[in-house]
């Protein structure tokens, strides 16, 4: 089970479909055991770009059984929905499928701070015992959440163990949090998403590490290793290597066609397809995509990885 | 099935729940009839104010079930959903139930008519000919959507056979959707909703009838009974004698609760229940809306109502 | 000077122009005179609906001081500016000119708590002595102001002497935020916008009187007149004599135009002109508002106003 | 004057305070020498990193004189403003002040293809033959402009002569813009923002060069001038050099702080003050930009730059 001691890398997972929109199964097991091979401590599934929004209930379900059936690191299931009736029933079927943890974000209609706090108040109430995430990413759902706010919830909801933490600008939330923390607040996990756009920095802020997804999973790991053995300058070497990439897939609608292209161009998912809504890649930006690969990888092997 | 000729009133249903929060399928069963002989030419269900987004998914399809087996006039059920397979999974449920169509709103982040047009176009390859309403509600939805956008939709989808026109200013909208039509385009159903507050200049402007709940759901009956019997100004008195409450219903996000209230009153459905989030109503907010209630007695018997 | 004592009615004044688009300023006497002879106890200029945004800077202060120069009763001048420094400017131009106060509005990015109390905390050091109106109207501006983050507002800033309430729903705001002066809170002047579409409620509630504008500005005085002699129920019978036509001028986008064709209409400006950008009237829209003005018309008479 | 074969890097130049908030006229001179030393072909001033929103009307007025009175390369000045008769106030200015032209960004509220083409028809109008740039920001404004309505504005009207690009994601804009020109339409020029965050792939899909800001303005044209005489790989090499930096600015609402930092420490403005509200730097932020620094001039000197 999730907890608050949580570190490492919590791979976001895509869902692989089949060219014709249809689950993609043998993907999933082909995608899970790379992610772990990788580096990935845990996974993170039904996620923003997993594509969560666009399964039906059905599928949601499906997805979850085969991922938790493969996977050999803990799962944290994505049950944001606009009700928490729908909630409550996937991460009912998650943790039955032995699921580590739910991870929540809050509709994108909030404002106040009361507002903020009651939705994720309520959000407790409705998931009893299951351990959750709270996801903070302005930039997708629109809603500001200061770090006061998050104390709050922390303080109240015993069951609230992780931030995914992606604010932007985000740096000083971390910061104070873990001053709250160091001054006698509860201290959850924070693990930093953005696409690991400021993983260096977050590291050197108090995260423990990083859940995000990327179209090259090692990275995470390879820079959470550099930092964790001490060796920073390596850690920024190896995140430069991979940071022109990483700014390109950051592109708002178009990373997950990016993310897909890339996984499926290593072959770790069958296909790039992705459901609609969803933009898709041109011959340019393909062309641009492999470009910034081939010169990550002479820059990578230049550093020995 | 429904089509493009549809005119009178489609009742915008209340989804009723017992004090702990369950479906209260006696109340469905009791407010499907009420409904009927208080003069709905039709209903609406899972809408917005049907707190569709506060159901699971096997939710969604036993109300879906018991209303249209109770119901002796066509049932649309609302399928907006963050993705297709979602939509397309309660549609194929709900036709197979024996609705007449399903409505569909477009999720809060389109924003450009190219984004609008596309989205409305792979929501109708997705139905395949399942006929479909446009529901038009920016104060809710965010997205605004331009006149030619909806006449290219109808050019273009056959299946897209009404508005839910509930746009704020929407009056001249519905002025060029008819000059449109008078001189060639396509004409689809237009009925009107924001809880009927301009009903009477939208009729005038050439609109097919009102789709829109309320808590004195008479109102709509005999108001555009009066207009079709050319009696315009007894039409105005009757709209006049409801205002105050549409306008005290009107109010977002309390409208839900006011609502409930007002049926639970009547005795349409059993309670007042409404699933979390939504704001509740004070002792205060319960007087004003008595008081109200009581004028608008008044000044209906006056009426001759 | 404004103070937290202020009670009544302060219209939202209009800015006239002529038909080419310039100052009109002999409307501009022509209308404070009638505002007062209808029984304004204040007038607020430089409102949204004052077109302020669509003033150059030296327009701003030709408005004001002829406005000043002109009314007896106190003048409020909204200074709402993307920055301090234009607020600064033109709040000093009003205050020299003879001014009572000033009204702000946050800047539409506003979200969290903190960020909206420290924009006040800001605006109060900036304008140092001068009294100001907090202007609460999240349908216009997208900010949403807690009761909690109001009363701290007025706690910390003795310059802030007023809120101008125009949330909605905000019924229960006026009710919370008296509950805490009764309570020992420092109790503000609070004048209600929106229209008036809420009056009634609002003064039962609590609030100390109106600040906004309509087409016929002498309700606000009449409903007023009669609830503070306690004839509640002629207060409301005045008020529904007149909702059809506050319903119908409360279309967002289209108040202003149907606003200064009722002004323009009576006489009290020369010409309903409006400046760029905003929508005009058709014909069908004039007729619309004829009919209910006809209405009105008769109604008021038949109450014997 | 600014048309359409205007090319190169237009740097957006910061408005410089002293430490009390009053202009720093000393510091606009030096600045303005600074950019064009470091191989500026334009500024572009009072843009949204220059504070304009936080200017008076006379200060930016004082401004604009001071730099076009300074400046050896064209300037184009931002006039963005609520409305018309304040744009048209500072453009004349501007022009009057020997400016080549001025830059639009569209309200907040536009939404839809008519309301923004509508508002840039209306600006042309205002404008008269004042030559001027269309922003297209989204996320600073929140209005997206699909291509079809910038070349129905720039086919229409012929004083818009630039667009300043930071669509994000926006490559294929440039692309469908450039397409279109190949095939008859009107060509303007393209510069590019978004802190150059994507400088290469602009380049590459067509943009005539750089209009943005950066705490070490050479990057621009550095990059260029390796792009412009063919050695892509060394301008690809440079890019990565600065891309930490570049990101670490990229962050909404801080970026202002972190360039003015970056400013002073060079000398190029005295202070890094800027006006409120806006985020300042904490202690570790500075030290992660000083570490960030110090990587980029190692980095460069390898480059033998």
């Amino acid at each position: 089970m999730l907890d608050e001691t949580t570190k490492g890398v919590f791979t976001i997972a895509a869902t692989p479909f089949l060219p014709d929109g249809a689950l993609d199964f043998d993907s999933i097991d082909r995608m899970v055991d790379a992610y772990v091979e990788r580096g990935a401590n845990g996974l993170t599934i039904l996620g923003m770009m997993g594509e969560a929004g666009k399964l039906s209930a059905a599928e949601s379900v499906a997805v979850v059984r085969r991922v938790t059936s493969r996977c050999v690191v803990p799962v944290i299931v994505g049950v944001s929905a606009p009700g928490f009736a729908a909630m409550t029933a996937l991460s009912k079927e998650a943790m039955d499928a032995g699921a580590a943890g739910v991870m929540v974000a809050p509709p994108s209609g909030l404002r106040t701070d009361a507002q903020i706090g009651s939705y994720f108040h309520n959000t407790a109430d409705a998931l009893g015992d299951i351990p959750f995430v709270l996801q903070d990413f302005p930039l997708a759902t629109g809603v500001q959440i200061s770090p006061s706010v998050i104390l709050k919830i922390v303080e109240d909801c015993p069951t609230c163990v992780m931030l995914k933490h992606e604010d932007w600008p985000g740096l000083e939330k971390i910061t104070a949090l873990r001053e709250a923390s160091d001054s006698g607040a509860r201290r959850i996990s924070i693990l930093c998403g953005n696409g690991g756009m400021y993983l260096i920095e977050e590291l050197l802020r108090g995260a423990d590490g990083a859940m995000t997804g990327f179209g090259y999973p090692e990275m995470m790991a390879q820079v959470l290793e550099a930092f964790s053995g001490d060796k920073l300058d390596r850690a920024r070497d190896i995140f430069d290597a991979y940071m022109p990439m990483i700014r390109y897939e950051a592109q708002p609608g178009l990373g997950l066609a990016i993310r897909k292209y890339s996984l499926a161009k290593q072959g770790i998912i069958a296909h790039p397809t992705f459901r609609k809504p969803g933009a898709g890649l041109t011959a340019a930006a393909i062309a641009e995509i492999d470009t910034l690969a081939s010169r990550q990888t002479k820059r990578l092997k230049a550093l020995g990885i």
